[in-house]
């Protein structure tokens, strides 16, 4: 009993995890719950039911497939739901045609050999990656629409025509409710998400830099517990080396967008994946440079004075110019004067830094193994600032 | 006229290419094909269509939708779908009870409410990361089901029990077909799949270290031609970075599948995870040590050579442990000794290094920032020596 309810305990802490964490998926559950209750109006009303009667299913069908969490996804599948019934529909009545030309076996025949060659055609174009990205949702339906009615039309009972309309009119009518409700309610739009991702992703980036430039300050005499702030941070900056295949689905939803808030159809949602694979490229680089504070070693007062100075000038003002850039994303503006400002500086840094380094003799014949690592740091810093640079032009 | 030629042609190249790189796309497409015409055989044969009549729609339907490529996902699905049937047919006949006791709009009202209830709940439940995983798509045919039977019951002309009894058994039907040509022609195991592909990737890994210790041999006289070798190699090493949606995605199939080959039903795939995850920690200090190979200046001979030999030899010696641990995971062998000996050839290497670095002095000011790249070059590889015998430890 007492496991029992350890477990129902650990279950309830996950759901308010969920619930707080986003509590968009209390709301889109319950958009989920409304729309099938909305569509099950076709079977409580008397006339709605006379006039479709159980082609009614085909709403509940289409309603439940096409909730999904943001808006790009629910049309994506909608449109491919709708232009592949359409196309499926077109194909069956030509296959129909062309098959009631022979007797009841060639019949068979004809239908099962379409049905291969179509069927396995279209799986085949699955695989091809600009489909799989857009159309394999409605490649699917295809498949399914065509197969189902050219198979069942062969007992020929009902007529394919009327069928096909029924079910594409049922199909609309879902797909309607569905959109009307995911876009007229608490929307979520794949575009924003995807927009506020890379925003966040840069200012991941930048708080792990502040974070650094902490750090640097007190460069060998790292304590225990900044040492686990380091830690909280590095695991933020983490998600961001893994980012690529969030980023790629999310643009694949946000093109199916039409206009909404500040973003048009035909956002240039190419320039997200551009930027976020450039954060990613930085993540890589602080990955690397994060590696470095392990090795600790003596070095000489003066030159780990200067290197500290330089470093977390450099992380500070990389810090800074990555949060403005994040920021200005967020606020969909051209970058600031200020990005520029902040580039400028932590060029400077860099420059003061790579001349110090260059004019550095060193005194004793121990310390190269101790220098390298803080050195190390400064030239990733040196390519984030890079980085960040480049992050500053294509925004 | 010309146009729509060349544009044939691309596409011919892309699906030659396509299928090219792996036949068994060709091969999946004609079982998909073959199995829907294998289904649509309910409707041709007299007896079949007899027993089930309309039915038979369902099971082409479910052969559709469980047309995976490998088979976990196939019976992944399969068996999430035909548990999702049975749990909503359940659930359905206990509402209609409690449903039945109101008059005909508290029938209405109760129905909705239920619907409501139960749609929105398990939608919330399929954020749960562990559910999303592995039942997503069984919560998404349980919501479906559930709402259909339940929704079109309430006109009670057909009776529930028999729907969801026929149902049960053309899904049952249609998803044994899909099992048996997925298992018994040209299977694709998703476990397969996982195997060799962290396999691949640890050998990506050590091609790129033996082209760079080749590359070490001629450090400073990079040509250009032996860069664009590098880039091609650079390239491969690069699809590891973003492999762990992948890995993740296919461990997750995995589970699904029975004993085949020489994986037993409940192989340790979390084992496969971890070592992909170190792969890919070693892929990101490659990819910071590509970086180096930008820098170029002028180091003191003696310097020069004896780094190189150093950086070759390491190189040289942690690809072959890589090598060997890939095709030690390829044979599901325990590591060798030959990769002991491997990683302790590697070890000697790098500590002449360090101490060849501790012991070297500087013998004019410039060189500290030419020295720094080629140090830091070795003590990446350091690091990868380590994650080497990391994941030595952990195959």
């Amino acid at each position: 009993l007492k496991k029992l309810n350890r477990n129902v305990d650990r279950i309830t802490t996950i759901t308010k995890k969920l619930a707080m964490d986003d509590p968009r998926r209390v709301i889109h559950s319950m958009k989920v719950g409304l729309a099938l209750t909305l569509v099950s109006l076709f079977y409580y009303l008397q006339p709605l039911y006379d006039s479709f009667g159980d082609s009614g299913t085909w709403a509940v069908v289409t309603v439940v497939v096409l909730s999904e969490f943001t808006v790009g996804a629910t049309l994506g599948k909608g449109l491919n739901r709708v232009m592949a019934t359409l196309t499926a529909a077109g194909l069956t009545v030509g296959t129909h045609h062309l098959a009631i030309l022979c007797n009841k076996v060639g019949e068979a025949v004809v239908i099962g050999l379409f049905v291969f060659i179509i069927g396995a055609t279209s799986t085949f174009l699955r695989f091809f990656p600009i489909i799989k990205a857009q159309y394999d949702n409605g490649l699917l339906i295809f498949i399914l629409t065509y197969s189902f009615i050219t198979i069942s039309g062969y007992r020929g009972e009902t007529n394919i025509i009327e069928t096909a309309h029924m079910r594409l009119s049922t199909i609309v009518i879902g797909a309607l409710i569905c959109l009307l409700i995911n876009i007229f309610i608490f929307p979520v739009w794949a575009g924003e998400e995807l927009h506020n991702s890379v925003a966040l992703n840069m200012e991941k980036l930048a708080h792990f830099l502040e974070g650094l430039g902490a750090l640097c300050v007190k460069l060998t005499k790292v304590e225990d517990n900044s040492k686990d702030e380091n830690k909280s941070s590095s695991q933020a900056y983490k998600s961001v080396l893994n980012s690529k295949h969030m980023e790629e689905m999310l643009a694949n939803l946000a093109r199916w967008e039409p206009r909404h808030g500040h973003f048009m159809y035909r956002h240039p949602w190419n320039q997200y994946i551009k930027l976020g694979g450039l954060t990613r490229q930085c993540a890589y680089k602080i990955d690397s440079l994060n590696a470095y504070f392990n090795h600790d070693g003596e070095i000489s007062q003066s030159f780990e004075e200067e290197m500290r100075e330089a470093c977390t000038k450099i992380s500070l003002e990389s810090s800074k110019t990555l949060k403005e850039l994040g920021s200005c994303l967020r606020a969909m503006t051209y970058p600031s004067s200020l990005v520029n400002a902040h580039i400028l500086r932590s060029k400077e840094a860099m420059e003061s830094l790579k001349t110090y380094i260059k004019s550095t003799s060193l005194n004793s014949d121990d310390q190269l193994l101790q220098m390298v690592p803080i050195v190390t740091i400064a030239f990733l810093l040196i390519d984030i600032v890079d980085y960040t640079e480049k992050i500053a032009a294509s925004s």
